[in-house]
């Protein structure tokens, strides 16, 4: 039975151990490495391991940065009263993209999945709440996904702090700007609808 | 304007280089890879600066080897007298899946292409004929594409050797086995119709 060399499986295996890459993509990917100009391979390995030892984890957001605090947390012209709550690290640059939120961020780290023992000390739960109780938080905008794990990790963080004088928002929910109706599943339409607003 | 880390950057822009990964696909698997087990960087950029040093073109076939003559090359369980030609070493793969080619092989490196200056010597055409009048090959299989460039391509290696008394061969085109009628398009249908054969 044949098999490529060596280097060149263990190229396409560690290729395929990527999310939405599969064995076909991971050997077509190498094979353009291989094929090509290899300094490329020498760029990408680079930037692997850049990113490997320089990013870390910004000790006010959890976002990703290279210094202790990320560039948004050190900003000053940010506003430090509302609070954007994040799933992932990822989950900043949309808000960033479209420069509507001034304030700051929060990165849970997941969502609440009892089940898979993920637990409010599991995620960034406490550090959050010491973070409301020390600074001036007025807003707080919950803006997690809408699987049920979300919906009820949202509701969670809105009844600890019932008591609390903060404001808890979260994002609206209804038709995608240019969307379509003919391509809007049944329960965005029923959010759309439900939750409609006064022209 | 936010921007990502630089280090996160450096890895979503080197990510989006490679083929068939956009801009959002290349973010994707950057964060994953920096949010997860980060030991699977440093063994992707293993992989990448391994198969960059490791992978070299076998001395007679063109395709890629850790050694200078490659493990098909050096079987000898391989059939001399039949000589398997493909335009890509990736091309090798599908025939050594299937077990079907017992022969050798020979990658051209490309096909004909004088617009874009590609012309015979840029090409292994001249190795090719070389180990031709060498060796003692009684078979060329003309596995190339099906583009006009691969099919004159094809052509002319099929001219130069008109007066030999090799035997020149392509695969056989027609319907995919398992494929529906409905999927097949036209130049395909065109093929299977001219070449049908007698039950």
């Amino acid at each position: 039975m044949y098999s490529s060399p060596p280097a060149l499986e263990k190229l396409v295996q560690e290729f395929s151990k990527l999310p939405s890459i599969g064995r076909k993509t991971a050997r077509r990917l190498a094979f353009h490495l291989i094929s090509g100009d290899r300094e490329k391979m020498e760029h990408l390995a680079t930037a692997l391991m850049e990113a490997k030892t320089k990013l870390i984890r910004c000790a006010r957001c959890y976002g990703f940065s290279e210094e202790e605090v990320c560039q948004i947390c050190a900003s000053p012209g940010r506003d430090r009263e509302v609070l954007c709550v994040v799933e992932r690290a990822s989950d900043i640059l949309p808000f960033e993209n479209s420069g509507v939120h001034k304030g700051l961020y929060f990165v849970l780290g997941g969502v609440l999945s009892p089940l898979d023992g993920i637990k409010p000390e599991t995620l960034h739960i406490p550090e959050l709440m010491e973070r409301i109780e020390r600074e001036n938080v007025k807003e707080l905008i919950l803006a997690l996904g809408s699987s049920p794990e979300a919906e009820s990790t949202a509701l969670y963080i809105d009844r600890i702090l019932a008591n609390s004088a903060i404001h808890r928002t979260r994002l609206a929910r209804g038709i995608p700007v240019g969307s379509d109706l003919d391509f809007i599943d049944d329960v965005t339409m029923l959010r759309a609808f439900e939750e409609r607003v006064k022209l």
